[in-house]
């Protein structure tokens, strides 16, 4: 049984969404190691979120963007607005997909589905690098 | 300390929100000898998503059917429409629902409040079998 | 490598969005002797949900309510009305936040962003009292 965390940094990405598992597979070392276990994807950030979707085309993303901005509009009658009309809207899309994923360890990899990706929901205009942190457990 | 690890298939469900507790249940032989851990229940697909919801009235499916094509209707200026007008929304909802659910287990059995049960969120028409990967731990 | 498991007792809390950062660290005594692990916190209802967001503006959870009563709104023709017109969408709510959030445990410490903290989404006019179930895990 072993346990190893680990901080990432994601550069700064454009508002949408981008796959980023292989960056997240780049910050495991011992991933090789697990048999049988659980990565943890934390986001340290309350205006980007986390996700799992289809990997393949690049159509998707963009749908995502376009249906989360008609889910959350941004003329909606916030009262905290003096961060810019994209925050309060970046925090209820934050909190619907969530600032975490969990995925199963097998055979020393991650056990997605084929036409499965994680990404990086920003949900600001400027949202700046993010702070991931990987926990990794299994045996 | 204990792993495991095993995958389950879903037979093919109508569109909609269907109860898997059972189903869930029976995939864990080992689920008697945990005192306390977690068990994370997986889906490998991306138009399909699990939840945790009311497990008594049948009508609560049914107006989370509802509910969710209103929140991502059908019509919206979607370009990723190949695979049918179900699709891309499909995409949508499992995002917003999430590709998993860790669940308490203690005393040797789920920790589910008395009216939750995990459903199968099939956001297809014809999404077919899925996958699902249940990932078992504790002492 | 330890597991722990408590369940608390929330007081009852008006509808909307309440931080208990603070009611869940106290309800764990061995966060101290966790070096590095995983806190995993699971309420047992289905019409209250948990999230994490921002912990400094009042401003953030009164928008969060204002928004996720636009998002589901209480005409919509459900048929699952007896329990009032506020229970369906809290029903549905509670599946959008999602039962639980699993946050990253470092240094005796829960590793939150600074901005992080958690919230009780309280989906019912009177929702009463609420249990949560505590598992920390860890080495």
């Amino acid at each position: 049984m072993s346990w190893s965390q680990t901080e990432i940094q994601l550069p700064a990405h454009s508002r949408g969404f981008h796959l980023i598992t292989h960056e997240i597979e780049r910050g495991l070392n011992d991933l090789d190691s697990v048999n049988v276990g659980l990565l943890h994807v934390f986001i340290k950030h309350t205006s980007a979120s986390l996700t799992i979707n289809e990997n393949a085309s690049p159509d998707v993303p963009r749908d995502m963007e376009m249906a989360v901005n008609k889910m959350v509009p941004e003329n909606w009658p916030y009262i905290h607005t003096i961060e810019g009309a994209d925050d309060m809207p970046a925090h209820i899309k934050s909190s619907m997909f969530g600032p975490s994923v969990t995925i199963p360890v097998s055979n020393g990899r991650l056990n997605l589905g084929t036409w499965q990706g994680v990404f990086l929901c920003e949900h600001r205009d400027h949202g700046g690098r993010r702070k991931v942190v990987l926990t990794l457990q299994g045996e």
